[in-house]
This record gives structure tokens, C-alpha cells and sequence, in this order.
């Protein structure tokens, strides 16, 4: 930490800076440039809390020299994560993976049946909101519980490995067992209450970044989640918000290789409410994998035009199919490949 | 609801859309012009769901002319909404509330001698965080359930109004009980479980504005509250996310009248977190009463070099006394007046 | 400035840093802490392009501890700078200016009518666009040459000063000649060529912060101009690029303590252009007086309804003249007052 | 155009409406909801400035249905434009063009020995600036018409084409007499007598997005160029600003599928410029040519720690050919090729 004064700060200001900062249980030392003067602080400033510093007379500044988070940190951990989910599949590794499916589950059959289209097309995971947070309360909020029983129906019939959102304390436990990744979305990146409380279940967790995050928060909100014991954090970059009304969100693709420095959990991208266009979800796809993306998460319906939310950016079957069949190039251009999908079920 | 269809759009897929709409229970009527042809939802277009219409051939967008929200919107409610607090303030009339107080609760001692020193200088409301919703899980998270109890004593002793935060659903009845106000907070503006959850107290709640949120937005918000049964909702402009890292927060204070234009419901306004820089709170609070809020909530700390949070943006006592003096001529200047703090309670 | 090493950076990357600096002339000073190194640089750092540090291995970041403008700092120039005009007006002291007019000059007849409506209600100042810069090229862009005489006429009919715009280096001479004030608008902020022609009048200049500029950008293209002579630089707060559709900018007030306290230089808001809603102009500029601007500027047009351009948030004559009257209210609850218009001309 | 009414408008407003459409020559045509009024204008409402109509009574907003430009819109325009440069690159083409060189030309044999390496590492084009325009009048602002001369040589030597920066009208000849492109910068992309100016020159211009356009504002300057006859335009994703200080700026690769929709005209992207950290130059820009972009732009310095500028975001030439390398690799997957630079000129 380091403590900037201001220009023409006295020499009782600069003491008393000093002054905190030993009673703090640190050392300080001054530096004297021609313009100003500075004090570092020396020791664990893990402890000191620099709005203290921050209100002493005469101080222009804090600057920070450490990051508000560790585990996540490269600097803790510097071998990336690797995830291993129930179907083999490796998060994180040179396989990349696709998550492809609706926006809400909307009954059982729509759900089985976009599953197994998903998966003949190259999907390892497939998505599906059983809880929608919503804008506004006058629109469709999901199905709720009974989602859940169709997408764990889902993947005793194809195999696919299941991700879907918990939206409060409350559902953790039954998302937790119908599925197998527990998503946290961009809305929720900050509630703390929730991130404790997943961060003490065992399954793998999706974390999207709030539509206004720096990096630095979002590797913070991953903090919560690993201090209460759940390593298995996948990151989640879906799109910020911008001044430009020609998309819905502005995906921010320098998101992947930025997180790739700073930390070691795996980064998925999802280009469909990145976007909020249908025809951007492709080339953004495409793009993510070039970037470094260990996964892409797409909207996939059977039938966009009658889909209850986000039609306007889910992919029509065979564009997902077409998406695949380009990753795959694209994949092997970057050194890695598409993460091949489970058999399906006997019987199913 | 209006369809715009893409330059080019053939007759069947402008035929498709009319027989969306009308499948849907509405009637479709086309505008040709000389570059494209639209097409107008006529009836009640708020069970449609557009990304319905969004998705279908030959469709470029889909403008909505009516908002997300209802009881939240002036439309629907034409007169103020006035929300009669147990010391008799009144927020939304013509007197202006002053919440003042610490960011956060940090010892008996220390919020009951904020809270004389603030009454004295004209506060009616006393803030005060018990729990804390903080970026990184190792900065400092609040006293809690003890805070609470500090804070209802030190409203025992002067008769100020207490404002404090609720993070989830469980906090919920303890805050209700210890306070007369319950704040959420900008991480949770779209924690819809936790609004859900706030609709069904009685206390008004105070709903700040999360930080990349557009005003429609924080309307849809309050309306998740309103729908509950409770109708005593004040919004809270507290600044939002921008590019000049010059200030920590970009204080919008058009939020006020656009606030008041779309909407019944009071408005308040927090130029501590909204600048985060303490020289700047006084200019933006006299701002904001002369823009027309209802009421001002800024932070004040005995001894802010002291702080465990926050002491960076935290008026000085004295300053905040300057403050309401200030403040009383510029409400005079626009018409209204600061509301008047209860006498203390006596053995105070 | 400080070199902040990467965490782990070797004792042969610090030496590099230390050599650098010192090889541009200045003294190294190194700081290990527990986590990292950092590296002080001692001595006129002016000197130094960061650049060359940044780009050494190892180096994490610079940062910068004086800011990129000098004669524009009240570092530098501790007094506010009080700009006289021909007709006794004084920006920057007690007295607040208030400018009006059209967008545009559409016509002798309509400027003279509105500098008689504005200078009646108490305007100071005459604005009004005869070169426009318009995002398309269809738009209209103004009568050029020609609405420069009409506003040099409109000026000798009342004797209010005028303040128009020069979009390039070839119009500055015309633009300085016909007007008092020349306006430097946003989309030119950084036009980097017409501003050092500018700095080469005698005229005082108006310099409007760009869209997506920073305080400190605002203050470096103002240094542009004071380097070359011209030390009467007037900067304006006009809105800037958000994420919210509701307005047309976002008007940043916390501007104008911001600049007070890093510059000499008087600030005004124009909230016609700051918001793009008439609804809004009175309350904002209301805030903008409370906040301490030295003057507003706002769009008025005697017949809104018919403006070429910008029209939707001109203030009717009569609203100009209430938001004159309530200025006059809070200009005196701040310790200020407004401006009085020079007596009309004779003849006029 | 369509002119929404606002929930209550009378009947006279409503009329208001409709006879200002039909004075102005359109035919208006309303349509009544079950909450609201709205008025479609049909004809050629091109012609109607749309603030007059937005100022009348009862009238709550205007949606504009076409867009501000016409000659770069793919509707006018269905063909992509493929620009044909001397040496024989087709921008737009099949070929994907790779410009790379030093942020600023420093001296002859920089810039000689910059061109000879990017070449051999397979770029076609060199980039390099002669006039910089900087944020601060402190820093440095290039070596102005010298470089053009050392840029000329570059490109007699080695058969590369060359782009620079054009700063102002005065320096528009000289530079497309030195270069090939003459590039407008992001800070000059609403200096609109600079875009007349450069629509009277013969040389392909490369078009810089402005820091805070969108892609509409993007080509309403492109139509700029277009209207005064210069067709060739190619335009320039290059960042935008954002609220995470982690990035200089925020590189939106989104933009060049939405460009490609939109306009005929090519797209390069710069992510040396849109990132401003050279570690996510390469993953950037693969992801652009993955995402469609007929080019990459990029930094290249023989000695990125003694540039003059912009030395952090600097490729080493190394790294430069490593990038073309993989770019090669990612513009196979995507059904395209890296364009073949011209062979040395022989005695170079």
C-alpha cells in the first residue's frame, strides 16, 4: 500500500501518517520527490483497512499494490484448476466444453427433446433455466422445481452433465442435487449471502460476472466461494453493459485472457446473452475458442419463435449444429479441441 | 408493441407476424412506408412475450411503448406517494430528510455519540450498516445482530428514525424488528428472492439504485416489492458505474426528476457512496435539494481517520452541521424546508 | 511516478528497472515489501515517457503520481482565474452567467427575437450554433458565414455577449471576429490542431468536455490552449456517454467541484445538451448552482416546436424566464447571484 | 418514423401531431391502443427533422425506423466493397490484411528496420505514426513530415504499403502523397471538416472508431467520406472506453459481425490500441479473425523499452511472428488465408 500526499503536504500531515501507520503495525518510509511526497507501508498491509489512511490530513491517495483476493489468485495457485464433472468431462483442460440448451426449461418434452439435438450436435453440458430472475416481476420466472425434475430426466436420458441457476439460499440444495454445475448469475455476483452458501456445497459452480464487474470483483466474488471450502469455481464472462443500445450486452472477449492471467479457474463464455443477437452468437463463439475460452454456453430452443424468454437470441438447432462443426476447426487451430459428448443412454 | 420488419421483408414473413400476434389473442395491424413495413400490437400486449415476435423471420426489432412496471409508475398512481415514518417525519412532502451516520455500526459508544451529534445538527433519519456486503471477504463484514441492538438504543435515546440494510432473507425480521427502515443495497437491487421476501414487512424500505442500473430498472425493482403489499418504497440514487476513476462513483442526479416524472414514489439521494470522495459530498447534497429530492443520506463518523470503513468519504461532524445549515437555504430557495429532528428523549 | 513489480519479479528485472531510470537521468529508489517490489523514481519524472518503463520485464504497472497538465492545475495556479467580457460581465466571480439561444440560428428574425426574450429574462450571454457538427450528414449543419452576422447583429440590438462555435481552423478567424466567446464543442476536445489555433486568439474560449472524457483530459486539452497564450479558458460540463436510454447524455455535476478543486479555470453546465429533455433543464441547472458552477447555458427557442435542430430540449421563452427567477432564488441560498444583463441598446 | 404519444394525450395533441406530419409533406396514419396513441409517418420522413415533432405537446418520444446514413448501409449497398491497394492487397477480400509497426516513427532506421522485420514475419501493410495526437501537450507528438519521408522510404524498400495518421486538414496532402491509407484516428472521427477534406482524396481511408461511438455513429462518419466521393473507406474497431481500469480500453470484437450486417464496408481491428496491454495482443487477435475481421492492426517496435510511445502494448518482433504464425493457423479454420506480403524490392 502506498500512501500518496498531497502536493505541498506539511511535515505534521506526512508525520501523522507515519504515525498511523507504526501504530498499525506496520513501518512506513517516506519518499521525497520534487513534486511530492509519498509513504509506503511496509509489513502485512493485508490489515490495515485504507480508509483509515485514506481521511488522514493531507492524503491525496491510497494505491493499492495487492489484490483484494488470494485463492483465486495465480500468485496463490499457479497451476490452472482443472474441474472433473460426473460425465468425465474435464473443465479446464485442452478439451473445450459446449453448453448448449434453453433459456427456461418450459415442460419436459421441450427439454428432452432440444437434450438429445444437443447433444448429436457436440453438446457435453446442457443449460436450462429452472429459475429466472427477471427484470421485471410481470414476466416469466421459470417453472421452478418441476424444471429441475425434467433436467435431471434429461440426463438420465443423454448423458449430458446439467447447469443450471440457483437464485437464493433457499433452492441451493435441490439445484445441488438435480444438477450437476450451480450456476450463480450476473445478478447475483455480489450477493455475498448466496455466495457463502454455495461455496459450502460440493458441486462445481458457473459464475457469471455482473453486468458492471471489473475482473478484479469478479475474482473476488470467486474468493467467497473458495473461502468456504469449494474449489470447483468455473468463471463466466456473458457480456457488460455499455453505451451502444445495438446490443444487449457488450461481450467483453479480453475477459478470457486477462482471467487466464490473474488466476487459475477455468473461463467459460456465453455469446448468446453476451450479445442478445442471434446472429452475433456464432462469430462471438468462434472468437471466444480463439481467444482461449475453456467452454462457450449457447441458447439452444427447437423452436425459437415460441420460446417463453430470450427467443431473440437462442440458435435454431441446425446453427448450433453448424456452430459445433466450426468450433471444431477453430478449436484445432488454437492447439486444442471440442470436448467430445457422452454416448447417449441406452434406451433413451 | 410494435414490430419493426427488416428492409426487404417479404409477405410471408410479414404474414407471419400478423398471425403471430394474432394467435396470441391481439390484433396485428401493417404500416407499409416507403423504406419498411411494422407492424402494431393493438390490445394487451403486456401477456406477450416479444422474444416471441423478436425471433421469427424478417423481424429487425421489437419496440415496446409501454414500461415494465405498473404500481411503481406515475401512470398508474398520479399523486406522490408520502411515507409517515414513528417520529412523525414524512417523507415526499415538503420537508427533506437528513440520514445521517456512520457506514458502519462500529461499538455502542460510538453510534450513540454519532447519533447525538447528528440530531443536534439536524438529521431526522440515523444510517448505520450492521451487516456489510463487501467486495472481497476479507475486508471487514459489519457487527450484525449486535450492531442492531446498538442501533435501536441509540434510536431510544434521541428519537431518530434508524435506516440500516438488510442482506437475504434471513436478516430480514431481525432488521425489521431493530429498525423503522429497511435499506437494500445496490448489490442486491436485483436480488429478487430478498424483494420478494421485503414485500411482505410492513416497514418502508429504502431501495437503492444498483450500480449499472437504468432507471426503468430500479422502477421494475421497487415494483417486485410493491406487488408484495408493500407500498411504502423510497428510491435511492446513490451513483453509478463510469469510466472517470477520478471519482468512485458517478452521481447521477437526473435520476431525481426523471424519477419523479415516470413515478409516485419518494426519492432520496447518498452522495457519500455516490462520489466517495468526502469533499465532494456537500456541493452534490445542496445539488440534489435543489434538483428536487426528498431527502439526503450522507455518511458522518466521529472520527473518520478512525473508521473501519469507509472514513475516506465520511463527513466530520462539524462539516455535516455546515452541511444542514447549507442545505436549509437552498431548500428554503426551491420551496420546501429540512424536516425538523424529534426532541431528544429525555435521560438521553 | 512508481514502478510496481510484478509479484516474484527477479533481482536481474528490478536492476533493469533501477538502470532504466537511472540511465534517463533520475534516481532510483526500491521498496520491498512482503509481497513485492516497488521502484520510486526520484528527481523531474516529466521526463520520463512511462512507456519505456512499462515495457521492461517484469513491471506490473506505473503509476503516476502529477497529473499531464501543469498551467491548467491550481497547483500551479492558486487564484481563480476571473474572465472579464466587452460588456462588464465577470465569469468566474460571485456572479453566475447565464447563457441562452437556439441551437441554431435559423434566421435574422428568429435570433433577434430570442436575444430580446433572453436578455428580458436575464440572460447574459447569446448562444447559438452557425457551424454544426452533426453525426449525419444528412442532418442540417447549420448557415454557417452568414449566422455569424446575424449574431453580430443580435449583439449590437442588446448588448448581450455572444458565444458560437468554430469546428475547424479555417473558421476560428470569422467565428473570433463576429462573436466574444468561441465554443469549442465535445465531439473537438481532443481536435488537438484546432485547439492550439485557439490558444493562439485573443477571444475567450469555451472548451465543452468530450463524450467519453475524463476531468484530467478535459484539463490536458485545456493545457493545449493555455500553452499557447490564451489563458482565458472557460471549461463546460455538457453530459457524457451511459448506459441508460432514459437520457440523452448523463450529466456529471460532480464535475464541478471536481474541477474547482484541480483548476483555476470557471466552470459552466449546459443542461439542454447535458440531459437532451426540456423536462429536465430547470432542475438540473437548479443542481448545477447549488453545486457551484459559474454559469449555465441553456437552449431556448421561441418556438421549439419549429427548431431545425435539437428542438426537444429548448426551453419555451417563459420557462427560460421561471428558471431565471428560481436561479436567482438558489444563487442567493449559495452566496452568489446572478448576472445582470447589460441594458438593452438603444434603438435596439 | 413513428411518434409515440404519451398514456392520456387529448385529442388535440394528438391532431397536433398529425398536422405538423402533414405540413412537412407526410402522410400520418394513427393508431389508437388500449394505452396509448402512436402516429406512424409515412413517406419519405427523411426529410422531417424529428425534433419537431418530439417538442409538441403530448408527444413522449420519436423512434427512429431508418437509419442516419444510406452509402454505407448494406441495404443501399448489398455487395461487400473490396479495396485494391498498389502493391496489390485486396482489403476485404478472401485475404486477410496484417498491418503491424512501431506506435510512432522515431528515425530513420527504426522505421527501416521495423518494415524489413514485419515483412519477413508476413505482414502486408505498415503502419506508423508520423503525427501523434496526444491526451497531454507534454508528451510526444511525433516526428511529423519527416516521418512521412522515412515512411516513404520503408515502403519504397520493401514493397510494403503504408498507413498513417492524417491529423488535420493542412496535413491531409502530405500524408496521402507519403502513404498509401491515410488513417483518421478515433479522436478525429466526428471532426467533421476532416472527413469532408479526406472525401476529396484519392487514397483508401482507414477509419478509426471513436472512443465512445457506436457502430451507428461509426458509419454516419463513414457516409461523411462516402457523400464527398471517396468510396474506399475501411473502418476500425480500436476499443472503447469502459468502467475496468484493468484495460487502457475495451476491444468490442462484437463490432465487426455488427458492422458486417449493417455496411458493406471492410473492418480491420487494432488490439494493441483496444487492449493497451501487449500480453493480450495475440489472444485478441486471433479472436478477431476467428470473429470475421478482414484485418488486424497491430504495434511493433524492434525495442518496445525504448519506444516513444505507447512501448507497453508493443509487440517484441518475435512475438509478432509467433502471432502471424497462429493467425494463419485460425484464418484456415475460418475458411479464409493471411494475405501474402509483396517480396522485397530488390537492393533493399
Amino acid at each position: 500500500m502506498l500512501v500518496v500526499m498531497r502536493c505541498g503536504a506539511t511535515d505534521r500531515q506526512i508525520q501523522g501518517v507515519v504515525q498511523a501507520i507504526t501504530e498499525l503495525g506496520c513501518e512506513a518510509r517516506q519518499l521525497h520527490s520534487a513534486q511530492r511526497t509519498t509513504v509506503n507501508v511496509v509489513g502485512n498491509d493485508e490489515r490495515i483497512d485504507s480508509a483509515r489512511l485514506a481521511s488522514l490530513d493531507g492524503v491525496q491517495d491510497i494505491i493499492h499494490l495487492s489484490q483484494p483476493y488470494q485463492q483465486a489468485s495465480r500468485d496463490w495457485h499457479p497451476v490452472d484448476t482443472v474441474i472433473t464433472l460426473p460425465n468425465g468431462l474435464k473443465i479446464g483442460s485442452d478439451a473445450i466444453a459446449i453448453a448448449a440448451g434453453p433459456c427456461s426449461v418450459e415442460s419436459e418434452q421441450q427439454i428432452l427433446e432440444v437434450a438429445h439435438a444437443v447433444q448429436e450436435a457436440g453438446a457435453t453440458l446442457l443449460r436450462g433455466g429452472a429459475f429466472k430472475p427477471r427484470t421485471s416481476p410481470h414476466s416469466f420466472q421459470g417453472l421452478g422445481a418441476r424444471a429441475l425434475e425434467y433436467l435431471a430426466r434429461a440426463r438420465a436420458a443423454t448423458g449430458l452433465t446439467v447447469v443450471t441457476e440457483a437464485v437464493d439460499p433457499e433452492s441451493v440444495d435441490a439445484v445441488a442435487e438435480h444438477s450437476d454445475i450451480v450456476q450463480i448469475g450476473a445478478r447475483n455476483m455480489q450477493n455475498f449471502s448466496l455466495l457463502k452458501r454455495i461455496g459450502r456445497i460440493k458441486n462445481p459452480v458457473l459464475l457469471k460476472r455482473g453486468i458492471a464487474a471489473t475482473i478484479t470483483e469478479l475474482l473476488s466474488s470467486a474468493e467467497y466461494i473458495l473461502m468456504e471450502g469449494n474449489a470447483n469455481v468455473i468463471l463466466c464472462e456473458r457480456g457488460i453493459r455499455s453505451f451502444d443500445p445495438g446490443t444487449r450486452n457488450l461481450l467483453d472477449l479480453s475477459a478470457i485472457p486477462r482471467i487466464q492471467q490473474a488466476s487459475h479457474l477455468p473461463v467459460m463464455v456465453d455469446p448468446s446473452h453476451g450479445t442478445g443477437v442471434r446472429d452475433l452468437v456464432i462469430p462471438m463463439a468462434l472468437a471466444a475458442i480463439a481467444a482461449g475460452a475453456d467452454g462457450v454456453m449457447v441458447e439452444v430452443h427447437p423452436d425459437p419463435e415460441e420460446a417463453l424468454s430470450d427467443g431473440v437470441q437462442s440458435l435454431y438447432p441446425e446453427q448450433f449444429a453448424e456452430m459445433v462443426r466450426r468450433a471444431r476447426q477453430v478449436a484445432s487451430a488454437v492447439g486444442r479441441r471440442i470436448a467430445s459428448p457422452a454416448p447417449a443412454k441406452l434406451g433413451s
